[in-house]
């Protein structure tokens, strides 16, 4: 089976022309090195207003990189003629707050007045981080990146509400200062961490049991450093419990055309 | 009478207090060195997403400090007891796009459903530059800082299109590229230049005629150097011709309590 770092060197078109075609539903971190990934939020209108407040109130967690017009699934910002109902890996399919679906394409579900988002996602800047000799735990090991959800609120906008979800990245100590200039470039995929060690004071008890992703192994000498994450928007949208939404399966991500070189502040 | 540097060490609540009480009604570059001023938009519910999202897609000249609560004029993120209401030196109200007044407050018009929405204004990356041994030639003057409508086309969202409007500052050629670094750590309050030089290359007929505030001299030696402005938005706003609408007062900002450092990338 092919890992994801197989396809570091692929275009972003030719990643998601393979998912699209249904031979690739997996986790997408590593794959197309350099260009930014997005996380899904898909809303019936009437809560885009509210989710759009939020992302201005939580930029961290919510750092908005293209909205698509109601009832146009092309996120013409970022990947023009691209879909966001065939073109990730996963997706999860929500009722009232209840995950009722978990197909590799919601066409079936699509229809007008939905509005969809995409926000930055760490793993855009896992180039930049390796680049500087920053090794990637969770690539090297082919997992999803560790998720948890912390005891940090989010600003409340309407019926959105709910706590910051983080991001975990295992760092040797001499390393983590590079890290946080590294990806403090870069504010419209998370940035700098929200927090560095000491697990316990963001509420997370054990750090070897992540709320979404996959656990990875902190080895002597490492830091856990902490990025906030776009699951926190889902987290608040699942909490709302609205009629209807879609959100991409958590590491399922869409891998979008610009690089993160764009986004970078410096 | 005195000058708006005469306030630089005011703090924002003492300057929001004078302005509320009508003592004072001019531009606010200068005052409160160090924190942060906003560009005030208010507009009714239904044009608010459209907003938002314009926002998104054009986060250079629109870059969103607080969004108020509908009918609610205090912002809550930004300046915990302020009013919108009152305490801008001076407002624009239009309707159908032409402005109909220029009061000292907007109680009489406000109502329910309301949105304020409080924008990042180059203002306050101006004691940075000051800091850095850049001097602010409209300051030094007493005048407002010279605007002009460019040939860069903003993004399209909904209702809302338009030129991007730029603010221009003389600095000598040897100071711009600290003028790049330090003003680039602020992408909150428009960030780095979006031009240099070269005014006839964004459109810019005759840079002694600014389309708002007041021209300023280029000496011998200096580079007129663009950042984007918060009055583009108003020109979009405009230019769509809503029933009504509330600005400030080209100039005549919201002085709000954070630092501009809070805002800073680094």
């Amino acid at each position: 089976m092919t890992k994801m770092s197989d396809y570091a060197a692929w275009s972003p078109s030719d990643v998601r022309q393979m998912i699209r075609e249904g031979r690739w539903d997996r986790p997408t971190s590593g794959m197309c090195a350099g260009h930014v990934q997005g996380n899904l939020v898909i809303l019936p209108k009437d809560l885009a207003y509210d989710f759009l407040v939020f992302a201005q109130r939580n930029p961290k967690p919510c750092p908005i990189l293209d909205v698509t017009e109601p009832g146009d699934p092309e996120p013409k910002l970022i990947a023009p003629g691209a879909n966001i109902t065939t073109d990730l890996p996963r997706y999860r399919v929500w009722k009232n707050g209840e995950c009722i679906d978990e197909p590799t394409d919601v066409i079936k579900y699509w229809r007008d007045g939905l509005v969809g988002f995409l926000l930055g996602c760490s793993f855009s800047f896992e180039g930049a981080l390796i680049q500087s000799n920053i090794a990637m735990r969770h690539i090297d090991l082919d997992r999803n990146v560790p998720m948890y959800i912390t005891n940090i609120h989010c600003r409340p906008a309407g019926r959105l509400s709910g706590p910051m979800v983080v991001s975990m990245r295992p760092i040797s100590a001499a390393r983590v200062s590079k890290a946080v200039l590294r990806t403090g470039c870069y504010p419209a995929v998370h940035g700098a961490p929200v927090h560095i060690g000491e697990p316990d004071a963001i509420g997370i008890k054990d750090i070897s049991r992540p709320d979404f992703g996959d656990a990875v192994p902190i080895n002597p000498g490492e830091i856990p450093v902490f990025w906030a994450c776009g699951v926190t928007p889902q987290a608040a949208i699942m909490a709302a419990k609205p009629d209807f939404a879609i959100t991409h399966a958590p590491g399922c991500m869409f891998v979008a055309d610009p690089l993160d070189i764009d986004y970078a502040v410096f």
